[in-house]
């Protein structure tokens, strides 16, 4: 039995890793870690676990809590894992950040993208970067994860095996996605109120979204060259639920046909990737509460531009669904174990 | 392994059937019926389904459909499953009738009610009413579970033990509930449409909703006397939920900690009804996607009264759950197997 | 020209009082305060108001105000009010309190409810309560206005007639009101969150909720004796409206046309509180940014009890709105001016 | 006091033109027509009116309805207004047209694109493309209004004066746009029930939609040649609004003021454009049920692209809203009478 610790489990993502390895059949939560909420219990805090978990909510102590468990997950805000580890724990300890620390090589990126000092950039060469679909060899044996965010797992996903294959022009590259408010964390902010989510929608962090650098590396990786695109996230009145919509300009003229198969290529014995039928589109509510991300294309001969979209659950497989696919990787059990979640309707 | 037939695979509750068998590890679906849909793929109805489930719609054939299964659940409109089943029938199969037809024991109650002709009055006597935490064992032995009701469900267990006990005067009881819309159905209405719906709330069936007599039923039950009660119902902008907030005057003084323990004495070893502490109310999101009814109850010393109230999944234990619970009653299975589903938040 | 000012125009009923006066040709808006905006322009808090509402938010300076306008709204928390006026003030100015502190004649229930010292019990006596369609004429000759509460406003008007006329009984009364989120203010709170509300629904304030006393003490009036009640009050996933569901046992046996001419008698010739047909029941969105209550009842015979309903915007009716037709009666004008709104749908 | 008849009143933009016409003093509604309806009272069908309109709903009779009214508004499907419409009629009354029948000048790909024969081609020639702020002096001297769609409204408006001031490459333009559900329409689909839109977003129409073409030729007058566009439109889930992102590439480097001045000296003394401060992005619900559209933009230098933004109420501004401000001119009025509505938040 996997022993697991969380710190930030009372953040919506923190959560969703309770719920996800409460099903979990070889690991177990032992220290719910939540500065804001310590001694207070657990089910106190996220009602939907009353007689299901017991425990009381623990201070952030990594080095306790690496001589307890055989793996953290740190779902907190951005800085706070690079601050916190170091080689004696990362010797006793596998480490799933689901911050942004390890995601970026470049550290002067993350800096400046980031505003803030990395305070561990000694480990950010050996992190791995935990796309499962992409990663996997590498991923099975890490010390650190540096989990995706939320944005980037959708986007690359929708986009990777055509910049990989080539038939898009990297330089056309726009994504515009929309997010349900989970997203946003549950930080007590008037911008995430109900009366000011509901029956709204709006652009943020236009042009200057901290995803668009991470997005760009990993595109970068599958083109062979350096990509810059234009991203743009939406805040949507939902609470889960991440889309993607991306434009690029088509090399050559391509077939459905064709570009199905690059798809299928790459994604056929994927569990966690579903490459649509021709014409239906991705709905968000399609992979609520599940694993999945669902991708669809369709070639506009009257642009020469592809549009590919993607759906997934921005808290499953765009954070704790993710994490526990990179941990069952790291220790060697089945990659679905705990994730085989049955996409929730309606 | 149980193969399990459905009869309405592809309503909102038959949808939810499938979503739980898919995840049952002693019980497979080996048909989807959908009058509807016959032919057309599983997976092109419900989409999340997609490399789910590959089975296409098949028609309403209750004696070829015995021969095949071990288990029928008819998840259809009322009057159906009395048109279809016979003896010979129910001594190959066992049926868990998601609709009214078999709740209620009076048929002209029922033929009242529900302004329908019953075709099978005959099996309403050994039909057995599957609440579980109350009938447990004569569901062992059924042929034939008349599954209850969205609203009689959570209703009779937040009111029953107070009610079994005789704190509380029956000829009192006032239901006031609130459902979220999956429990309209998946017909395509006007009224039912997202417009409509959200941003919107109302009641409907005031005085005349066809729950109200199986609610008296059971709660005469346990009064041990004919029970008359106010229900009404409203629609709310939400998918999934019921709340019921239910007033009655005490027959006595008591104190919480007396009240409380009546409710722990019925449900302290029930896995399924979950008890909140004192002062804190339920509400649905903290059950969602999960089979547990939570429970709670406030005292109001000005007036003598005392409130109950109750949240639920309505598509889990009000319907698609407690099937299934009753199907693992009947076939000597644990009873929470392919329940155990953590509620999912937000 | 009426010169209006508003201490607290940033909460939700001070913006809704804004969107009013701005339609209204006899009043203007010439202070806007807000304590936590002070200096900041208010179309920047409320971006609605970009280009309609050039003002700065001002601090909270009732002289200065006082001798600068002709009424003053508080849309403020409890106490603020009380512990700001004076008979100085009320000499210069017209006050229309938004908030409890003059609704409750009695100062010890006040002060029981609200756990707040009242500081300035001297003027509870002179205020008028304002619901106009009930206290018509002692409105007309005020110098200061308790604007009733939301609750109270939808309950009492859909109650009253009954309850004049004696056809129920005052001790069974039981008020099940559902509200929208708006209702709970702009304040930053966890629980008032989107992810926390969206697709969710709870009782809140069960058997303690404030407006309990101001309910009771208005229908005490119309029942000639004290009455006590159970009120609950529900959150619903929607940013506007009230629903309520009320419950009292007929004092003798009734028809439909009776009741419906009792109704009928005190309101026909309202211009603000409808009488829906027969078998029509509220429904908030019928009603959404406009004045208008709808009300609406059903008899039981079966269980001797009449069901009355009733909806409302609380933004409007429920708060600014009264609170402007207030205003109007106040000053002569014609008692709809500006509340002319026809009701957005959907 | 001029006559106004509706086609199509039970509809969302037939509604909303009640809405609207109600409070417009120079405009009253003496047919309310909806074939589905007849004999209908309106305000059963939009319980909102009760006791505002008496009217019941007529058939759709256009000799008939031009003898009595000086304006017909058509807001009906695609194909009705055209197969309608002759010399005789347009010769006693003027016509507003919210379906597409004359928005598009070339007939051929009005005809490809809607699948449908145009049975009046002889007026689209005649018919005046009725988006104010760019065509205002046609619109006075027309006949015939072809109001325009709502997405090629907010799309056209937030890209206008770039195109027009060659700021931006027109070969490059991608628009993403967001909707409301009532855009859908009233229809009973089960695609537009709050159970499958609610928590749900999807795209549709990728590549084929039928704004297309009405957004290119709008955008091609701009840029004085032919423009080709990705056009990608999303159902989210709220009631009203629209919101379009949409990107180019710049022609030359550019500042901020220098876009703004642009903006600015198309719409500083439009009343219904608002060009939003720098920073702000428009947010669907600050417009809500106003005849507003807000826009606003975003230079990425590293990209060399603009990013455009445009918010609207689909029903307002996006349909209704707009044909009464083609009525206006149409009929010598003040622009924005009965127009003057200030978006209701929240």
């Amino acid at each position: 039995m996997i022993k697991a610790g969380i710190i930030g489990a009372t953040g919506y993502a923190g959560g969703e890793l309770v719920r996800l390895l409460m099903g979990h059949k070889e690991a177990e939560v032992v220290w719910f870690g939540s500065r804001s909420y310590i001694d207070k219990r657990y089910s106190e805090v996220y009602q939907n676990m009353f007689q299901i978990v017991d425990a009381v909510c623990m201070d952030d102590n990594m080095e306790e809590l690496a001589s307890q468990v055989d793996v953290i997950f740190t779902a907190t805000p951005q800085g706070l894992c690079a601050s916190l580890i170091n080689e004696e724990i990362l010797n006793k300890v596998k480490i799933i950040d689901l911050s942004a620390d390890f995601r970026i090589k470049d550290v002067n990126v993350y800096e400046e993208w980031y505003k803030l000092e990395h305070k561990s950039p000694q480990f950010i060469e050996e992190a791995v970067y935990g796309l499962c679909e992409i990663n996997r060899e590498d991923i099975r044996k890490a010390r650190l994860i540096a989990n995706p965010g939320c944005y980037p797992t959708c986007t690359t996903l929708s986009i990777y095996p055509l910049l990989k294959e080539g038939l898009i022009d990297p330089a056309t590259i726009i994504v515009d996605a929309k997010s349900g408010t989970s997203g946003a964390g549950r930080g007590a902010k008037v911008d995430n109120l109900f009366c000011e989510v509901n029956e709204n929608m709006k652009a943020y962090g236009v042009a200057v979204h901290r995803h668009t650098p991470e997005i760009e590396e990993q595109l970068g990786y599958a083109a062979g060259q350096e990509v810059r695109i234009n991203f743009t996230p939406h805040l949507v009145p939902m609470n889960r639920g991440i889309l993607i919509t991306a434009y690029a300009t088509l090399k050559k003229e391509v077939s459905y046909e064709e570009v199905k198969q690059v798809y299928d290529q790459y994604y056929k014995k994927e569990r966690f990737v579903r490459v649509l039928d021709q014409e239906v589109c991705p709905q968000t509510k399609w992979v609520e509460g599940s694993n999945y991300v669902d991708v669809s294309f369709k070639i506009d001969n009257r642009t020469g531009r592809i549009i590919m979209m993607g759906a997934m659950d921005n808290l499953v497989k765009g954070a704790a669904g993710q994490a526990v696919q990179n941990m069952n990787l790291m220790f060697g059990l089945e990659e679905t174990m705990g994730l085989e979640l049955v996409p929730i309707f309606p």
